[in-house]
Formats: C-alpha cells, sequence, structure tokens
C-alpha cells in the first residue's frame, strides 16, 4: 500500500518525482476518450523505468501462445492488448543535451489529473550537469468532443543566460509490447511521411492487419510568436519527426503545440487514413487548442453531471469513488457495438483481451444507471455477435446442438486463455452473460434486445447447461462436475453452487422467455424456433427435468448453501488467522495449499446471493454472509463490492465501510501492488455498485426503483444520480434522511424503505 | 501403428530407406553404454528431418521454466537432458558433392541392430546426379567393456570410373536441443584442438558448468593400406575435423576406423580430461576396432546370460521383449549411484529430468531380479542422497518438521516438473519410493540399506502423509484432498483410493521399521532418533490416528475399492464404446471432458492391488479388475503391464496377451505415434514384468521365490533367468509343465503354484 497520492476531491496530485512510483503514477495519470488512449508517459525522452502505453480501441494482435504443457483444446494464440504509435513524444535537447527526468536533477514537479476536466497537467524545473535549468510545462488530453483527436501544448522557459534549443514532436509506430510471449514485433511499416511540421505514420499488424494511422500538426511559438527558424524533418521506417533549432535567452519560453489524430481501419477505410487524418489535425490546428480543450471540457461536463457521486465528509473516499467513475468513463463510451471493456482500459498490456465476465457482472449496472440505454445495448449485442463463436467454441470442447460456452476472454469471439481449470471449467461466465440480459430487461423494462436477439444466446447457453449437467445414475440427480466457480482459489470441483444455481437460474429464464414469446409473438417464436432448429417439447422437457432434480450443494446444520460439494471437508480457518507475512497468499503459498485451504479468492456463494438477492430472505443472507466473510481473503479486485452490497443490506455498515475503502483506493493506494501494470477497470464498476447498490440499496422492485438508503458513519452525506427508463433522479442520503429529487420532465414512482413515493418533475421525495 | 521393422529374433532391421520413418528409427536403432548413448543418426551429413541426440550420463541443463501462467511454487527451471557433443560425423564428399541421403538416390539401404552383441550397423548404395556411384558399410558401438570408449568403421566404394573423395571425421560440440525453450544454446566452448587425425573438442554447459570431452583417434585406410596423403585439420569454435582428399578409382574402398571417447567432469576432473581423452584413444587405437569389439560383444553374451527372456512360437513377442531388455541395459547399468534411469535414456530430449516414479514403481523390480544387488541399492541410494532437496521440496509447500516430497521430476533432486495438478498433486510417488525399500528388503531380504539409510527416507515420507492427510471435523474421519493420482486423467481430486492406501500403507511400514530398529539396535535407533528429532510417541501416536480413522473410498454395492470420492456420480461408460476416431482421447477431446469422463489413463486402484497383491484375496482382485478395466483407455506406457499381471493372477489369459502385445512392442511398431521422440525406456521394465510376475507369477513369499506359471495361447514356451539371494535359477514355462533349474552351487526352495521345491545346485524342478 503506498499513500503518495495528494487527496483532493477532483484532481490526482503527484507533488514530488519519485522515479520508483514512476510506473504506478503512469498507470494512475492514464487519460482516454474510449476510442483511444494513453499512459502518462512523459513528452521527452526518459531513459528511466517506463512502461510505454498508448492504445487503440479494438487493435489487437494474436500473439502464439506459450504454455509449459499444452493441453487438447487450448487456443493457439492469445489476444494481446497493443501499445501503438506513440504520438505524445517531443524531443528536447538543449546545447544537444537530451532533457531526461532520469538524467536530469528535478527541482520542482507536479503531475496532476484533473477529472473534472479530463486534463493532464505537468509541470517541472530541472537542471543538467552543464547547469542549463529549465521550467517545462505541458498539459494534454484526448477529446472526449471528436473522439479521433488529441491535442498537446508543451512549453519550456530557459532559466539561464542562454542555451541551444532543438526541440522535435514526432510520431513512433516502431513500438514493442512488454508481454510479447517470443519478443515479436506485432506491427510493420505501412507509409509515412514528414512536410515542414505536418506528418503521419501509419502502421499495419501484423496477422490481424489492422491499421493505425497518426498524423500531427504542429505550432512552435517563442515567446507567443512562431518561430521562423527553418525545420529539419526526419522519416524512416515508422518514424517521423520535425525540428527546429533556437537560440535561447534566459526567460525565454518555447511552445510546442501538439495536434494528433489516432485513426484506425476499424473506423475508416483504410484508403481514406491519409486524408482524414491530415483534415482531422488541420482543422483542429485552425480551431486552436483552447476551442479545442473547451470542447473536451464542456463534454466532460456533461458526463459528470449525470455520472458524479458527491461523498461528503471523506474526501479519500470522494477522490477514489470520482477516480473510479472517471475511468469507466474514459474506458467505454458505448456508442461501438464491437467494442468492450477491458480488464486495463487503456492503461496496460496485462491480461490482454478486451473481454472478460466483468463486463455483464461488474460494468453493465455502472452504465445501466448512468448512461444511455443504448449503451448497455451494445454491451448486449456485443455478446450476441459472438455467438457462433460461442457455439464452436463449445463444439470444440464437445458440446452439440448449438450450445454455446462463451470464451472467458476474448477479442473477437474466439477463446483466447489457456489455463484448463480457467479456460474450460470456469464457466460460470456463461451465467453473467444469460443474467445480463435478464438484469437488462428488468432495469429498462425494454424487451426488444430479449426477443430479437437475446432469446438466441439464452437458447445457446442453456443448451450448453442441460449438456453440462449428467444424470448421476447412482443418486439420480443431475450434477455438474469439474467447475471453477469465480472464487479461483478452487480448480476442477464438482457440484459448484454458484455454477449450478446460475445454471438453473437460465434454464429456468429461458424457459419463462420462451413461453413469453411463444404466447406473445407466435411468429416470432416461431421464426426463432426454425432458425435455432429448437425442439421445444424435447428440450424444454429435459430442462424441467434438471430443475426438478439436480443436487445443489446445502448443508442443513449450517443452514447454509456449500460453495462446493465437500466443502465443510475443509480444515475450516478463519482468513484473519494468516499471519500477515503470508498475506496475500497468492504471493506466499503453493498453489495446491491455497486450493486445499478453505480461504475464498472471491464472493462465490455470496456472488450468486448478491445476483439472485430477491430470491432469499435475510436470514438466509445473513447466515450465508456470516459464515463465509471470514473465510474470504479477497485476494481480487471483484470481490470486497459484492461484500459491500450483502454487508450493508444485513446493516453490517462498520464491514461495508472497511470493504468499501478496499475497493475505491485500490488503484490509487496500490493496494495490491500492482498498479504499475495498469489500472482494474473493471472492478471500478465494483466501487460505484459499492455505493449505489450496497449503501444507497438500489433495486430494481417490479418495475420501480427502490432504495434501503444506509450511511457509513464516516460520512456526513452522499449523493447521485440514477437514470432509470428516461428520468434521472437525484438521490441525496444525508444523516437527515434521504431526498430524492426527480429531475425530469415526466413523474417518477419510487420506493425508500420499501414506501412508496410518486415525485413530480423537478420535485422531491424526504424520507 | 507401424509395422516397417522386420521380425527376427536377436536383430532389428530396417530394409528400405523411408524419410518419413527417419526419425522413428533413429530412436529404434540407439545405441548406449549406461555412461553415454547416441541415436540412430547417421555419421555422414543428413539434410532432412533429423533429431540429433548424443547424450552423456548425467549432464543436464536447468533450462528457464516456460509457462503460460505462474502459480507460487512453480520451479524456475526444467531440468534438460542435453543433446551433446556430436562424435559420430564422418564427412564425406565425391567431387565436392556432400554424400546426404535426403537429396542422393538411394538404392540399398538396410539398417540392423544386433540386440546380441550391441552393434548397429548399416549398409546403403547411392547415386546422386552427377553419376557418381558410392556403397557405404558402417558399424558403431558404444562399448560396454570400456563405458569411455566407443567406435566406428566407415568404408565407401566407389562404383564409377573415378572421383575425388573428401573425407572429414570430426567432432562437434556446437549442437542445440531441440527442446530449448527459448532457443538458447545450452554449450559454451571451453577448449579444442587438432593434430592429424587426432583432436578433441571439450566443451561446458552454461549455469551447471559440466564438462564434456570428446576425443578422436583415426585411421583412415584405402583397400586396407593406411593413406598417405596429407591431412588438413579444421579448427574453429567447438569444432575440430581432419580431412584427406584420395583420387579413388571403380573399386576403391576407403574405410575410417575412428576411436572416440567421450568423458565428462562427472567422472574425472576437467584438468586431466585432455590427458585421460588422448590415452584411451590411443590405447583404443593400439588394440584396434576388432579387439574392441570382441570385449564389448563378450560383454553382452554376459549380460544377455542372466537377462534374457526367451519365447518360443511367437517371433514379435521374442523380438519385442529382447529390445525392451537390451534398452533397458544399455540405459542403466547400476555402478554409479548418482545416475537414475530417464524416461527416455540415451534415444530422445523429451521430459527432461532423469528421474520419475518409474524408477522405483516399474524398474526396480526388473534390476532386482536380473543385475546384482548393488544395482537396486544404488537406485535407492540415489534417493537418500535426495532426502535434504526432498525435506527442502515440501518446504516449499509449507510443510514443516523433516517432512519430504520427492520430486515428480528431477536430475539433481531438485523439483522441475510445472503443472501444478502434478507438481504439487501428484504426490503418489512419495509412495512408490517408500515402497520400493520394503521391495528391495523383501527381495533381498538385505536390511541394511533399510537400518542405515531407507529408515530417514521413510520417516520423511511418513511425515509427509501425516501432514497431508487432515482431519474432517465434520467426518471425524482423516480425508486427503487435492491429489492427482496414477491415473492422470483426473486432476485435484479429493481421497484417491491409490494415494490415501499408499500413504497408510507407508505409515504402517514406516512404524514396524522403526519398532524393529528399536526393539533390535537401540544404539542405532536412538542415533537416527536424535538425527531425524523424531518424536516416537507423540509422532507414531498421531500416525496411529491416522490408520484407525482415515477415510478411504469404497463401494459397498459393488464391492470395488473407488479411485476417488465421487467416481460413481460420473457417467458410465466403456473404453470400448469410445469411437476410434476419437481414439486416442488426448489427442482429440479437451481436458475438462477427459477429466470428466470415467476413463482412466493407466491403472490407479488396481496400480494399488499390484503392489500389495498379498494383502488381497482373488475375489476382491476381480472385482476391481472386471470393474476398471473396461474403464481403463491405457494411454499411458505405464499401464498395460499392470493389467497383464492382475489379468494373468486371474486366468483372465486372453486380456492378458492382448494387454502383452499392447506394452511389448510399444515403440517396434510406433503404437503412440511418438517414437521418432525417443523410446519409452520406464516402461520396458513393465514389459519384463507382465512375463516374469505376470505370466510367471513371480513373487517373493516370506522371502522365498514363488511362481503361478501361466502360458499364453499363443506360445509353445518362454523361459527366463532370475536372480534371487545369490542364486541364480532358469524358469522354463511350456505346454509340458514348469522346469525351474538352479544354476547356482547352492541349493534353493521355491514355490510353484504354492507347493514348496527344493532344488540342489545344477538340478531342476518339474511342475
Amino acid at each position: 500500500m503506498k499513500e503518495y497520492i495528494i487527496r483532493d476531491p477532483w484532481k490526482i496530485i503527484e507533488n514530488d518525482f519519485n522515479p520508483a512510483y514512476h510506473e504506478i503514477s503512469e498507470s494512475l495519470f492514464s487519460i482516454g476518450n474510449g476510442r483511444f488512449g494513453q499512459r502518462a508517459n512523459f513528452e521527452e525522452k526518459y531513459s528511466g523505468e517506463t512502461l510505454q502505453g498508448s492504445y487503440v480501441a479494438g487493435v489487437y494482435y494474436p500473439d502464439k501462445t506459450r504454455v509449459g504443457w499444452w493441453k487438447n483444446g487450448y487456443p493457439e494464440y492469445f489476444a494481446k492488448v497493443l501499445n501503438s504509435v506513440n504520438w505524445i513524444g517531443i524531443d528536447v535537447e538543449l546545447d544537444t543535451i537530451p532533457l531526461d527526468l532520469n538524467t536530469w536533477k528535478v527541482h520542482e514537479f507536479n503531475r496532476t489529473l484533473d477529472m473534472k476536466t479530463g486534463l493532464l497537467s505537468r509541470s517541472f524545473k530541472a537542471s543538467n550537469s552543464a547547469n542549463t535549468v529549465v521550467k517545462v510545462k505541458s498539459e494534454r488530453f484526448c477529446s472526449m468532443a471528436d473522439q479521433n483527436i488529441a491535442a498537446i501544448k508543451y512549453s519550456i522557459t530557459l532559466e539561464k543566460e542562454s542555451a541551444v534549443l532543438n526541440i522535435r514532436p514526432y510520431l513512433d509506430g516502431k513500438v514493442v509490447n512488454k508481454d510479447s510471449n517470443y519478443d515479436e514485433i506485432f506491427w510493420e511499416e505501412q507509409d509515412q511521411n514528414i512536410e515542414e511540421r505536418r506528418g503521419y505514420v501509419q502502421t499495419k499488424t501484423k496477422k490481424t492487419g489492422f491499421v493505425v494511422h497518426a498524423a500531427m500538426n504542429c505550432d512552435i511559438a517563442i515567446n507567443g510568436s512562431a518561430v521562423e527558424e527553418p525545420t529539419f524533418q526526419y522519416e524512416s521506417s515508422m518514424y517521423v519527426g520535425s525540428s527546429v533549432d533556437l537560440n535561447l535567452e534566459e526567460g525565454d519560453t518555447v511552445t510546442v503545440t501538439k495536434y494528433v489524430s489516432v485513426l484506425s481501419s476499424r473506423n475508416y477505410e483504410t484508403s481514406q487514413l491519409i486524408e482524414v487524418g491530415y483534415t482531422k489535425v488541420d482543422e483542429a490546428k485552425t480551431k486552436g487548442y483552447d476551442a479545442l480543450r473547451e470542447a473536451h471540457e464542456n463534454h466532460w461536463g456533461h458526463i459528470w453531471s449525470t455520472s458524479d457521486i458527491i461523498i461528503e465528509g471523506d474526501i479519500a473516499a470522494q477522490q477514489g469513488i470520482r477516480f473510479n467513475i472517471f475511468q469507466l468513463n474514459q474506458t467505454y463510451t458505448g456508442d461501438d457495438e464491437r467494442l468492450n471493456i477491458g480488464p486495463k482500459g487503456f492503461t496496460g498490456e496485462k491480461y490482454g483481451g478486451s473481454t472478460y465476465w466483468d463486463t455483464e457482472a461488474y460494468c453493465l449496472p455502472f452504465y445501466l444507471a448512468t448512461a444511455d440505454p443504448h449503451v448497455s445495448k451494445n454491451l448486449l449485442v456485443y455478446r450476441y455477435k459472438h455467438l457462433g463463436k460461442a457455439i464452436e467454441n463449445a463444439e470444440k470442447l464437445g458440446f452439440r446442438n448449438g450450445a454455446a460456452l462463451y470464451p472467458m476472454v476474448t477479442m473477437n469471439g474466439e477463446e483466447c486463455h489457456n489455463e484448463w481449470e480457467i479456460t474450460f471449467e470456469e464457466i460460470h461466465r456463461n451465467g453473467a452473460i444469460a443474467f445480463a440480459i435478464y438484469d437488462y430487461v428488468r432495469y429498462t423494462g425494454d424487451r426488444s434486445y430479449l426477443e430479437e436477439y437475446g432469446i438466441e444466446v439464452l437458447v445457446g447457453i442453456s443448451r450448453f447447461w442441460a449438456q453440462r449437467f449428467h444424470l448421476s445414475e447412482r443418486r439420480q440427480q443431475y450434477v455438474m462436475h469439474g467447475v471453477t466457480g469465480p472464487n479461483e482459489y478452487e480448480n476442477n470441483v464438482n457440484n459448484n453452487w454458484y455454477t449450478s444455481r446460475i445454471a438453473l437460474w437460465t434454464l429456468e429464464y429461458t424457459m419463462s422467455a420462451i413461453n413469453e414469446l411463444k404466447e406473445k409473438s407466435p411468429d416470432l417464436f416461431a421464426q426463432k424456433e426454425d432458425k435455432l432448429k429448437f425442439h421445444y417439447y424435447t428440450e424444454t422437457n429435459h430442462w424441467k427435468d434438471i430443475l426438478s432434480r439436480t443436487y445443489l450443494p446445502e448443508d442443513e446444520e449450517l443452514g447454509i448453501f456449500l460453495q462446493q460439494e465437500g466443502y465443510l471437508d475443509k480444515e475450516q480457518l478463519m482468513a484473519d488467522e494468516i499471519p500477515n507475512s503470508e498475506v496475500p497468499i497468492w504471493q506466499h503459498w503453493s498453489w495446491d495449499r491455497i486450493l486445499r485451504s478453505c480461504f475464498i479468492k472471491q464472493a462465490d456463494v455470496l456472488q450468486g446471493i448478491y445476483l439472485l438477492d430477491d430470491l432469499y430472505e435475510d436470514e438466509v443472507v445473513k447466515r450465508n454472509f456470516e459464515y463465509y466473510e471470514p473465510r474470504t481473503v479477497h485476494e481480487s479486485s471483484l470481490s470486497p463490492c459484492v461484500h459491500v452490497i450483502l454487508a450493508a443490506r444485513l446493516n453490517k455498515m462498520e464491514k461495508a465501510y472497511e470493504l468499501y475503502l478496499r475497493t475505491s483506493r485500490l488503484d490509487l493506494d496500490d493496494y495490491n501492488n500492482d498498479t504499475e501494470d495498469g489500472l482494474h477497470i473493471t472492478s471500478m464498476a465494483g466501487t460505484w455498485m459499492s455505493i449505489v447498490k450496497g449503501f444507497g440499496g438500489m433495486r430494481t422492485v417490479d418495475g420501480k426503483m427502490s432504495f434501503n438508503p444506509k450511511l457509513p458513519e464516516a460520512w456526513d452525506s452522499y449523493s447521485f444520480h440514477v437514470i432509470f427508463r428516461g428520468v434521472t433522479i437525484l438521490v441525496h442520503i444525508s444523516k437527515q434522511g434521504t431526498q430524492i429529487k426527480n429531475l425530469s420532465d415526466t413523474s417518477v414512482d419510487i420506493l425508500i424503505d420499501g414506501q412508496r413515493y410518486s415525485i413530480e418533475p423537478d420535485s422531491m421525495a424526504l424520507a
């Protein structure tokens, strides 16, 4: 745990330059706009430890799989998020000595990410061994207003009698991935050009053939006036740069304004890229830096107006929640249904792939409540488009008849992961994908996705479950063998309660959706029946048989669901009995010891109770929570938020608040000692849920928004917006009570602690 | 399955050159002498597909581990068997065209391995596009009489009017391993020298620093007379060669005799290697090829005199069993207790490491019955010397108090393997190592190893078992969670019957060994108690508690032991129901499907019944055999032999014979389609056991040799030697009955079908 970030309600601030924390800061201060993003690498050269990272949404590379021991069924490749063209680069030399904070002495340093406006700025004063002293200010943003462009303003002031400054903005496509399995370069040259201060680099990924085009157009001014000195152009494979030499005197300030466009063949015809790129940077230059920035800031203002959460009385909690919301909005804007939410977003390479079950289980509720419904729908459509691949994937594993198994990790619908106990066995992901359809319908009231697309996904998944269960002749019950639940500290177990439970839930929901379709839209039903070769009676009868006699492990004595068959045979210890020196256990214990232990990495039975919370009475929730919480080590970023929500439901506010802190400042305080690899983007949605679904107790009940507000003792108040079926409401919870304001122009019915309130436009309910 | 090898009782013969089978033949025709060995690569250049392989016993390289997803506890490296200096090389050019069977036309071809004499020979006639025709004969051996030397006789006859022959014997240390994880070269240059036709190459392994020294001294003769033409010497890094140009006329025959010495720093001081190497090759040259060969052949004669098995009436079976015995004797001679029996011996790189549990479970019985007891004892001493490392290994996994876990794969006692479900969980290997001590004592009657060393190994292993079981509070029974049994088609199961059973057996045997020592040699006991910090009462009471209440899964209804808890919940199918197109399942099914299936890779419950066979009545054996055999797919080379032994015991001779064929010609007929990687050396001992322990029904009963002979219908007779407590007996089993001859000078008591026979020296018992 590190606490070097200055606490501030709206800003992330670092006031000292500590090279040991530089890579952590590169992650924390990352900026992006849903289309592309960039770690907080320095513009000028930096020869110290750094993870260079510039990412373009949807552009990936199928890196040849690396395993120790091959298992039949493993995918041939792992799709890597690609470090692509470096568009921030500005090389600076003073009297031929490169400016480099690794070799210069740093006197003042500030790095600030203003989350309100989406601006990354930096200022420092540094000197070198030739007694050259400079002050540098830089600011940059990836425009939210026009997702094709970015801009950088970089100025340098001389604090020495005189010096020759060489300054060279450049674009560099010759970049590598740190996590390349076989040290392969993933890019090949396509084209580059430089003319005065305008140029481009166009590179292409090997194998996948994605083309990325970065263009720049730069202004260079001295003390506010454009410089007139001649430029020198540099062009080599995948690189262009444009430099100028300037004789500076003390106090002179040179400012480079770099207008950048980052495009890809995912959004434009390759043949158009050069033209579009130049048009974009020329237009940007004409508008000017300030106008671009204003449009960008306005866009952020709009986002915050509905997605902000305000916490009074707890600045650390306030900064934490805003950081989470900010990063989520930078990562995914929801207007491209081919995209999804990578575990590291645009902040690092680790984990590859863009899509995990995190999207459905953690991110969807956030976007449902804070964005237009088309955003959530696009996340569902993404999976619909991958249904064919999911069926192929299941076929590879021996399933038939249109059974679908969605991949654990994917870019294009194909499985990328290669650990048998996860790839083949952590199949509960299929349940989360089915549940997301239900969650969408329940929240939005919109059945169109379900009827047009979702039904096909549900049938594919239900067919998979029906084949994955098998009848134990001995027991005369269905069982599900060889699975890994959400708690990955158990592998290849039989009858994991969560997986079997969510599977049964899927069968039930699919049947009810089918029956409703059959009744209400017989034509559409007939069409689907035909398309899916769905044998209504045979298949649903089989499903009913499974529903009527499947073994779900429970313990009557304790009154709890069992994580898996035989869980009680384990040595029963409490997480707080583990010596501090052995925590986290994944870094200290061998894998078999972890597997044999009763310790739980992340919510498993409790994940099921959280998802299906309306099916379980408080008493049941309480018994399970009190049994499993003390055995949970929360060594996954996805774990604490689920426990917060259940703890809040059970009025265990101290526990809820303790776990909230753990989730909300996970990256800011580098809790897991891995922020340098990038941020835990998907779990950030869990932090949001901790407040809204946890403390706020938000649920959808019979088509109505419902709240059971609780206030952590440390807070004076908190408030958040929720968008629900076209209505935006503002919820404010304080020691004085709960205020809910209707910000829309239609009235809305809301439940607070079970009591119904009808709120007129611009009015407020008090509870 | 391939059947291109000509059937012959003593020889392995290939009469056509088929490049597609070349790598298979390179494995099959491998030769070695326990100290070093060599695949049947060609002496002259071969540009086609080949696996170059020259191996020196005990010389390995710790290749950096390659895994997809690192698990805590994995070893940093995997010890690779090293392809070392190529000492067979003789480059041949005719009119500057290299002789190369990949580019020349091959007219006649014969490759023969004479198992009786340990000679590899080859002859061929080939022509090239310049109409040059040559006949070549080569013969080579790795001397069993002097394990430091090898010799090659290579002659070439011109069948063309005239041609210039350039012939260059060489030594080449610049070799690579095909299985290098990161394409690393494992060797570095140390020294090389060439003077006329004598030279050496001395190379050193990186990291481990093993030095290998190969020297050569060559004769070159034309039509029987030494050539007088000048030699040209070649020397470069890790390479020396010596060539001569000869103007040949039709019918001229040039013969190169290459005397080679292969030494390593494991057996000599590095500073002595040059001197010893030159002495060896000079002496060899002085003795001459024929004398060296004769000594070598005599040595083989001696080996066969006690280890041969003669089968009459079934040439395929005869060739198969001799091939197995031949390879075992080439691999391990038992006179160096630092060595062990690698899964591929000197025939390939695959699987790395030198030592698996195969040694104790499969190889030990072979060496016990066919070699002097010091050979078996050396195998036990090997493990004793690794006890410290086994304790360290267990500590890494969280065990304490001197608990020992022997590695799954090792070279120097350290674990090399990196699959969690095997490395950490396939712990039954510890049981085989304990059982081997018992087996040795039972067979030889010699308790000295047990008392001096074995007791320490047993205590270490028993301590491991005692910690690896844990008490289930709920059941009030001890259980063993998270194990992989011998059947690797189940991973991470709870209460694998075999593992728990062999663990309990170990505790019992250790206690009885301790108690006997305590009673008979109290001083030695006190010494061990002190050395091991053994708390007699506390520890043995704990062991007794475990013995009194450990859960061993059984099914009363079926009257069988259960492979693991819950096995009966699996879908119960028979192996013969698997479509042929899906066999072997490991090549066709995804890993999870294999794990969920009831199919058994290799004997598991039956392995336990085989080992502890005197504890189980025929009825129990029968019920378990009849239950598990039809579910066993025998996709491990170690499986069929155990089934043969039990089938023979149960008089299921048809099944026994069917499985015998499967094991005995596994490599000769390339049954598993992987002989090109090398031979399955350790399972070859299983083939021997199939005959002696299976058909012959050999057991040790109350310190006496006992037989229950059975004869497969296809055979007229079979006979084998067994060495037992200083007495060599010859067992001959035919349709007429069983003859047992005592070849020694003391009388021996033997049981045949339970009846006791006292056989005087040079006499015979008939039954």
